[in-house]
């Protein structure tokens, strides 16, 4: 055994989480996490006397008493919070503590602080650990007042913020709260593929993935390095082939020995080889192969045309028509040129789908779904969601309670035509006409949930027209079996439908919006084998983060938001 | 209100789950799962004289009786134990019910069935709810027995067996008890992007994500429909406008009205604009953009390159050194060419991040998680399990106890390398030659856990040479804080790492390795400004799966696989 290696402690002593009377030790780091001192219900209050190690980033430092110590707000990210640590000058040179950003570990004691201070706790250093610097004058992020459009050029160091770790939280715990919904309702988590083949409504949206254009320049390098044989090579290859050919021809009409037409032949076949490779070499070609003119994707990786998946729906029902309940939650992308504060190309979507169940499962699924989430931001995240309020959006906090609480009104589409145009009546304007067969415009339903209701609302049973093939046909023949959930704040949040489940009518559903058969062969065998009931929904991930935030633009709730021209990192 | 609008019922009745005794209806269809009945302890025994709603595919069906009933085995996904059901004659054309794939749904009585059969509960039907047939003779996955290589070819149906059914339900229980680890240890999960524009490791191996091709296609079909204007339209154009500015400049001279003037001037913009218009759709050239020889990357949708990732650890690193416990688990991507049983070309992954934390953090961390999945399956998945043991490998089971009970044996490169040798000393035969400095290769890795230790081996402290540059250099100059951890039965499991947190250290290993520095200027802010100790790893999720079921081969444990030249719907 080498020398140099430590040996590691012996690993059963990893059961053993070495609590203190207290505060908990973290699993796998020898240092306690800041909110299991300061997000106690007294504040840390109790702990005092306490030896403890502590980790973070310093939110904001001040050297004290003419320099004899320094106060620094530390977090670790585990909450909101943060401690407050007083490190005297004897331990380090306090002016690299202090600024905004430095990493510090340090032991120390938790004591009382003197009354009249806010903090119901504080941390006296004993000793500085370990510490990383920040120089303020070049630090990207330094303690000004910074926007979220300013932080949006900084996407590696945005999450050392309050605003971008609160938001990280809530994101944490929207997710966990997803999978532990639909776990708890015995749903499986299936995984569906990002690359697809299956160029579902049109390729327009679709990010391509390939290999045929990093294919092509490494084989221009390699024609640069190495050149393809010329005609003359060609011919030069052809013209040896053709006399060891006549070589063996005449040592025939000579009845040479056998070993020396052996011989012969054996040279011919290496010139005849050697003219194959030449041959192949000089077809090939610089740029991206193609075939008839166009692209030849057989040579492309899956020897096809491949995408990036813009919803797992169509794959997903495979599991649904077999395991029954099941959902999705994974990254989708539109490779749409759209600069808005609402869409992404790359986000996170949740999709149920449900077997022997119709569009009321699927509207109570959602609903439930949907109170789910708002009652476990309350219970886990209030500190976050203050934070929020404090800084965003005031009302986001009675948001969630609302939307827990109330039933959400469900009216169908016609319904919600009829109530728009009554508001038209009665002098309400909008930019996009209503009339039945249009679809809703974002204005439209931030009325109906905004101001007509106030609440949650779900429209139910749209026109066929403006839906896709695989929403059941109601029995009207005009209408059919979909569902949008829309909330206060940013209007749809949730799509859903019942799918078709009658063999005919799917088919000739696809025919009718002028889809080709062929590619959805396997979708109708669903239909043609063992066909049940069945329904779901995608609710946009991000969506739900901005609706329970209050955040305006959508690049700010994904930790690295791709949209036309940005892909950072 | 439209009158084929059904008001859908008030959703205040939501909250109530209707509940019989002791059968848990579905919270969102009108079944119960066939696992509420069948998955009790006692077999469903206790269930008796119960009315039920069950649904489900018939695994085996057959008429009895000289055709008077049927008895059919149904199974919902919920479990692996099936539903027996029986239904006369009188219900429902029999012979209509059997058939292997068959979706039924259908309300009866529990009732116990006669002594010495197998079952504890059967259902007696008293009403057929719905049906959905299969045709026998063209149903593509009839009952015979299917090889997992002939299913590969049914994507779509394929989780209708038992086999993959039953890795469904453990794939889903490894996901969820991954995310339980981890918020129950305070990570925070962060979605890391899936398409960027860190070419982190070299190209090679990575897809490219485009719409460039997609553009040009469609510019093909727009200059086809609409060609471009020829050099006579553009010189004709030309022509009109000196013409225009010769008129302008006739009437100038001759003094003419105002408005004459401004007329003429007019007409004179008018022929420019047209001009300018024209010579811009001149260069519109079918093809992909090029500029200087090159493809002009500007003109994609992110303005440059970009990729699929090969891993979110680069980009988490900003997140654990912010809020100092991260984790992400999604997909990632490699596109290279191997045919292996081991290999895919989209995967999943988990990759834990840990600030204020080391190599033996990491390990700590590492060995808690896995034990944690395998009390997990053990716990949650007993009766799937035994279907692997039973059909697969009877010693799953056993190696997952073994797992969660053993600590992991830890030894350093140099010693597993000195074993190794003492190993080829001992008339050990490996294809790849055993010296320090070697990357271990997967015969030493399963020699190492499955011969030698006979349990999970963790191997840690690599040669540099052989490791990423960001793994953290030891005092030795010549090893990395690396590790790998080995199982049985697939050998490496886990890689990771003690980060590289010193700025010059990392900065130098970047130029060492031969990469440019500007692409990684961000990751080097990470250590430029409050740089921390940090450790990390990645988890293959499907080897995983690979490990726990027994399953050789990665395509049969993802639900959609995706390899060279297949990737299916």
């Amino acid at each position: 055994m080498a020398e140099t290696d430590q040996a590691p402690p012996p690993s059963d002593q990893l059961a053993a989480l070495n609590l203190t009377d207290t505060v908990e030790k973290h699993a796998f780091s020898d240092r306690v996490l800041i909110r299991s001192i300061v997000g106690r219900p007294d504040g840390g209050a109790g702990l005092a006397g306490q030896r403890v190690r502590a980790g973070g980033w310093v939110k904001t430092g001040r050297e004290q008493g003419k320099g004899t110590f320094a106060f620094l707000e530390l977090n670790d990210g585990s909450s909101p919070a943060n401690l407050q640590v007083i490190v005297d000058a004897g331990l380090a040179v306090l002016s690299k503590l202090v600024a905004t950003g430095t990493c510090v570990m340090v032991d120390g004691i938790l004591k009382v602080p003197p009354e009249g201070t806010r903090q119901k706790i504080e941390l006296r250093v004993e000793k500085v650990v370990s510490l990383g610097e920040v120089d303020p004058a070049k630090y990207p992020i330094p303690k000004t007042k910074l926007t979220l459009e300013f932080l949006r050029d900084h996407l590696h160091l945005r999450a050392r913020t309050n605003t971008i770790a609160a938001i990280a939280r809530i994101r944490n715990a929207l997710a966990f709260a997803t999978h532990s919904f639909f776990q708890e309702h015995n749903f499986l988590y299936v995984h569906t593929p990002i690359l697809t083949t299956s160029d579902c409504e049109g390729a327009g949206e679709m990010f391509q993935v390939t290999t045929l254009i990093s294919e092509s320049e490494k084989l221009e390098k390699e024609l640069i390095k190495n050149p393809p044989p010329s005609e003359v090579d060609i011919e030069a290859a052809r013209q040896v082939v053709s006399e060891r050919g006549e070589a063996v021809k005449q040592l025939k009409a000579a009845k040479a020995s056998k070993s020396e037409i052996t011989a012969s032949v054996a040279e011919l076949n290496k010139a005849k080889e050697n003219l194959s490779k030449l041959e192949e070499r000089s077809k090939l070609k610089p740029g991206i192969p193609k075939k008839d003119g166009k692209i030849d994707y057989t040579q492309d990786f899956f020897a096809r045309q491949a995408f990036l998946t813009v919803s797992g729906q169509l794959q997903v029902e495979t599991y649904a028509c077999a395991v029954s309940n099941v959902y999705t939650f994974g990254p989708t992308f539109r490779a749409e040129h759209s600069h808005t504060s609402r869409h992404l190309a790359e986000f996170w979507m949740v999709e149920p789908e449900i077997a022997f169940a119709d569009l009321q499962d699927d509207m109570n699924c959602a609903e439930a779904y949907v109170k789910y989430m708002c009652n476990w931001l309350l219970d886990k995240c209030l500190d976050d969601m203050q934070f929020m309020a404090k800084s965003y959006d005031k009302g986001c906090i009675d948001r969630l309670r609302m939307v827990a609480s109330i039933p959400f009104v469900r009216i169908s589409y016609t319904e919600a035509v009829e109530l728009l145009e009554e508001a038209v009546k009665g002098g309400k304007k909008f930019e996009n006409e209503v009339k039945w067969g249009i679809d809703l415009a974002s204005e439209h339903e931030r009325y109906l949930t905004e101001v007509k209701f106030q609440k949650p609302v779900i429209v139910y049973n749209y026109p066929k027209g403006i839906k896709a093939f695989y929403m059941r046909l109601n029995d009207d023949l005009k209408t059919v079996a979909a569902m949008d959930v829309l909330v206060p704040k940013v209007g749809e949040l949730i799509g859903g439908s019942q799918r078709e489940e009658r063999y005919e009518v799917i088919r000739e559903r696809i025919l009718e919006v002028g889809l080709p058969l062929e590619p959805y062969e396997w979708y109708l065998d669903l239909r043609r084998y063992g066909t049940v009931k069945h329904c779901g929904f995608g609710l946009g991930f991000e969506r739900m983060i901005l609706f329970a935030t209050g955040i305006e633009n959508i690049r700010d709730v994904i930790p690295f938001p791709r949209y036309p021209g940005r892909a950072d990192l």
